[in-house]
This record gives C-alpha cells, sequence and structure tokens, in this order.
C-alpha cells in the first residue's frame, strides 16, 4: 500500500520477464505489439510511473563504447565492425547515440570512462576485451557507470555481461579435427592477457588432452595478418609440424593459407584450416575456410538491449547468447597418410 | 576601430594560416608549441575573445559519423575502421568524442541529422560515400550542421571537404599495367553511384583509350567479396577474358584471387590483380597483391583537424589530402604469352 509499483512488480502481473516488461516501457523492439500493449496496459493499472524510469532527466542520449586496439587492426578485424553494427540496429529504436572511442592504451580507455561519467556524457558503456585482470571493471563501478561486460562466463562482481560458450565452440572444434584423425594440432591463439583467450587456451588443452591429441600446442599473437603467418611459418617449419591449425581470428586464418601456398603445402590435404569468426572473409578465399561461426551483429544487439535495460533497471543478470558453431568447409579434411608418416 | 579582432587578423598578424591559429587557439596539435605561444600572445596582444571561439557553450564535445552500408559489409571493410581511428587520433587531443550511427538507408541517414541538430547532439558531421546527386549536402546546409566532406575534389556549394586525387591514382594503375603489356584490363568498381565510382570508372576509361587498351572494361559491384568473386568467375569465362584486373577495394581483390585459385589459373602469370587500398589483407594473402595504398588513418585524421577548423572558424577551403601509390606486389607481372596469344 503506498508502495512503489517497480517493474518487477509488473512483469509478476504480465506473467513476462522484466527484460520484456523494460523493452514495453522504454517504446525498444524485443517484444510484440500485442505483448507491449498488454504491458503498458497493466503498467497503467498499478499506477506504475517510471522512477529514473525510460531515462534520467540529465541523460545523455548516448552509450559508450571504447576500443583499445591499434588502428591497423581494428581496420582488418571484423568483429568489431558488425559487433557495432548489432548494437546501433539495438540503439537506433530508441533513438539512442553510440559513442565511440578508439584509444592506444587502458591509461587513456580510463581516462575516457572518467570524462565521460564527470561529464555525463553517456549513460552507459559496453566493455569488450576484458582482461584476467581488469581494472575497468572497478572504474566503472566507482564512476557509477552503467556497464555491460561482453564477456564471461557470469558477472564480473556486480558487472553483468553479454557472453557465448567459447570454451564449447573450440571443443566442438578440436573434437572434429580429431575425429578426421588429426594427432598434432596447433592454435594460433589471440591476446594472451585477454580473458577469452585463456578460456580458449584451457579448453583448447583440455580437449586435446582428453581425445589423445598427441601435439598441442597453442602460440600467442595480436591478431594481425603478419603475425598470423609468422607464426604459421614458425609451426609449418618444426620437427612437430601441425597437420591442423586453429586461428583466434579470419584475418591470421587467411595469412596461415597464404603460408601454406608459400610453402607449397596444400589445404586441406597437407594442412587443415579452422577459423574463429566467419566474416566474408573466410567464403571469399579459396579454398574456403571451416569456421567457427555466429552471428556477431546479433550479439550486439543482444549487449546494447541489455545495457538499456540496466540502465533502465539497475543491475540484471548476465545473459548468455548462442555459442559460435563449426562449419565446414573446403580447408578441412583428413591428414594426407603421407604426412602422417613423416610427422610419426 | 572596436571592430571585433577575427582568426584571420591573428594569422596576418603572426604570419601564419587561419587554421594554425585555431589550432593553437583550441588547444589542438598541428602546430608547435613555440608557435602556439607567439599566436596566443598575438591574440592576446590584439585583444582576441573568441566569438563561436573554441566551442560554443552550448556545444555538444561531439561529432558526428553516420556509416550507410549493410553491416556485414563494413565487417569486412578495413577502410571505415582505419579511417576511425584516424578521426579518434585527432579528436582525443581536444576531448571531442565521436559519435557514430550504423543505418540501413539514407532517409535513416537524413534523419539522424535532423535529430541531432535539433537535439544538439553533436557540433559537425563527416560525409563519406558522397553520391552524384547528394540530398545530405543540402540538409546539412539547411539545419546549418558545419560538415565536412570526405569527397572531391572541390567543394560541393559550401560543403567543404577533404579529397584525394582517385583519377590519378588509377591512372598509375593502369599505366604500369599497359607497361607490363596487359591490353585487356577489367575493373571490378565500388557502387556505381557514389562520386568516388565515377571518378575512378572515368579515369579508367580514359586512361584505357590514351594507351591503347583494346578491351577496358569496368563491372559494378557492392564491395563485398562475394559480389568480387562473381564479377571476377564471370569476367574470366567470357571470350575476352582480362590479363589483369583492378578491384575497387581489397576484400574483392583477395575473393577475385580465390577465384583464379578455383579455376586453377596462376597469379601472376595467368592474371595480375591490383587492389584499391592496401590493408593488411593484401600482404597476408599468397600471392601478395599489388596495391594502390595511402595512409588512411591520417586522411582520417586530417578530416577530423578540418572538421574541427571548419567548426571554429566557419567555412573553410577543401584540403586535397596525399594521392595513393602504387605498391606493386607479387600479384602483378607481364601477362604469359600463351594466354596473350588466347586471347587475340
Amino acid at each position: 500500500m503506498g508502495k512503489r509499483v517497480t517493474i518487477a512488480d509488473i512483469a509478476r502481473a504480465a506473467g513476462v520477464s522484466k527484460g520484456a516488461v523494460s523493452y514495453a516501457l522504454n517504446g525498444q523492439p524485443g517484444v510484440s505489439e500485442a505483448t507491449r500493449e498488454r504491458i503498458l496496459q497493466i503498467a497503467a493499472e498499478l499506477g506504475f510511473t517510471p522512477s529514473r524510469g525510460t531515462r534520467p532527466p540529465s541523460g545523455s542520449g548516448a552509450v559508450g563504447l571504447v576500443l583499445c586496439r591499434p588502428p591497423r587492426i581494428l581496420g582488418v578485424e571484423p568483429f568489431f565492425m558488425e559487433l557495432i553494427s548489432g548494437i546501433e540496429a539495438a540503439l537506433s529504436a530508441s533513438s539512442c547515440d553510440l559513442t565511440l572511442h578508439v584509444v592506444a592504451d587502458h591509461g587513456a580507455e580510463l581516462e575516457v570512462y572518467e570524462r565521460w561519467a564527470t561529464q555525463r556524457r553517456v549513460d552507459g558503456v559496453f566493455l569488450v576485451d576484458v582482461r584476467v585482470a581488469d581494472e575497468r571493471l572497478d572504474a566503472v563501478r566507482r564512476l557509477e557507470l552503467p556497464a555491460v561486460a561482453i564477456a564471461g562466463p557470469g558477472d564480473f562482481g556486480g558487472i553483468t555481461s553479454v557472453w557465448s560458450d567459447d570454451a564449447a565452440a573450440i571443443t566442438d572444434a578440436v573434437e572434429y579435427l580429431a575425429a578426421l584423425g588429426h594427432r598434432t594440432i596447433a592454435r594460433v591463439g589471440g591476446l594472451p592477457h585477454l580473458l577469452h583467450t585463456v578460456i580458449r587456451t584451457e579448453a583448447f588443452a583440455a580437449a586435446c588432452r582428453r581425445l589423445d591429441v598427441q601435439h598441442a600446442v597453442t602460440v600467442p599473437s595480436d591478431y594481425s595478418g603478419e603475425e598470423g603467418g609468422r607464426a604459421t611459418r614458425r609451426l609449418l617449419s618444426s620437427t612437430e609440424r601441425p597437420t591442423a591449425i586453429i586461428y583466434d581470428n579470419d584475418i591470421m586464418a587467411v595469412a596461415g593459407l597464404g603460408v601454406a601456398h608459400e610453402m607449397d603445402l596444400s589445404v586441406p590435404r597437407d594442412l587443415s584450416i579452422v577459423a574463429w569468426g566467419d566474416s566474408l572473409l573466410c567464403s571469399a578465399v579459396h579454398p574456403p575456410l571451416t569456421a567457427l561461426s555466429r552471428d556477431v551483429a546479433a550479439y550486439g544487439s543482444v549487449a546494447a538491449q541489455h545495457l538499456l535495460t540496466v540502465m533502465a533497471e539497475g543491475t540484471v543478470p548476465s545473459r548468455q547468447h548462442a555459442t559460435a558453431f563449426l562449419v565446414p568447409r573446403g580447408s578441412t579434411a583428413r591428414p594426407s597418410q603421407v604426412l602422417a608418416d613423416t610427422i610419426r
């Protein structure tokens, strides 16, 4: 009695999730028109008045994203632009702007959050490329910036996340290669201090142990085609030459394919290649690359909807997005017996 | 006497450009510390008080960029992310934010400008992908949004630009291929309604006529690897099979290389390939691609400095940036006599 009606009350009365109520109240996509009307009616019946409501009056009408990667690498890395496109698709429905910064280092990134919070430039932020020990998580908490980490699994001490099960995906890829008969599998991994790199590295090693892959090695990289090519050249020149390589992004996989051509190795006969990320690049090369595919734009949209919900409701539970799935193409096959013999 | 001191007055007194004065007054990079101090001193001596000044008090502290391309294509198109990185580098020095939108069509883009202007969300905008007849130019003029077109040559009826001489660059590429002995050259061009596509198409045709290239054809595309591959397959299956193809971006050139492999044609013996744009992708593939190279990030920085100047001073003359230059790599050579005979 006299108690303020909350979004949770409306959700309970309408039999929908709090997220759905939030979408409906904010005029965002994510609920059908019929559901939206039903929710709005129930909200009106309960006498709901938005508290911080759809947007605080002092709100900037913008959310922020900081990317901390060298420009040349960002340029060829399809992931971020696809993610941004998806984020935009979800934001545009609520006339929310995306403020983007590209910075050189972590220090500069922290300064941006500080400035955004002080000057109220954004109402919330996305955190990408989460590190194993990441001071940004403390920073946004301290600055009281609503935030969604695009990383996981789970929360980060109060910072909710949208995440995808990288461990399951890489396990799938290893199982497929092992089933084809590969016993020496290498992986050219991403930046080693990133959380998702660690998750992938551990899952890769565990799957290889379980499946009796005799030689399983992960080589770190910076995601550039240059380092991807160099790592491939080194792996293919070693005595324990792998018959299959998994790359942590598609540009490195394309570079690896280039090195195979350069060393006169046939793909997939002499070398199988699997790419993480399935941009148009993977189907543009010959042979087209087997890839761990996921809808990155949809991932971005879900993250944006999640952030809008966090901004409207305070904290909400982390949300798991679809796991990447293997799309087999011409770059993977049984290893040739010849090469298998050479290796043993 | 009593007349307001302008930036032009300070520039004249200091013997520097108006741009330099603007940089100095706005605390932006682009002038040395010594020059900055001298300019500030002269400004003080002349009794200069900023009018719209360094930033209007109602200014949002942000500039805007709208990209109107499908997400999947943006993802693999290195140009925009490199451009954005360069823009950011110049903006960050003056704590100016970049607000980014990705929209599906021109109508949505115009709505964004309308909203930005009405709600004063941004102090200026970049216009990219300028069309032959482009209603956005009228729109930003009408909305009195300071704007810089990243296109040219020249102004667009009051909208200043930063531009690069695409006609000269493509002429260079054609001259090189003709000198190698190519007489049937094709080009897989970009979106045909874009101004820079038209400029390149006309310059390509003119150079081919002048150099007695017997067959010169431009096929339009949407910049995707998929269409680039399809166009290549069609060209290489035609009776007037080209011995060289120029692609309007690097992802299409990579796809073209894939089609050559698929059709068992050797690059460069059977087919020479030139890519517009020289991202890391061009050196990642095998053979590495001959490319028309330019520093896209620097181009973005110049455009951002230009926009900051426009915001400070009103209109300023258009500014030409460096012309792309040819970087010959393993994908171009004399056409093989065998193939040359087949063609004749």
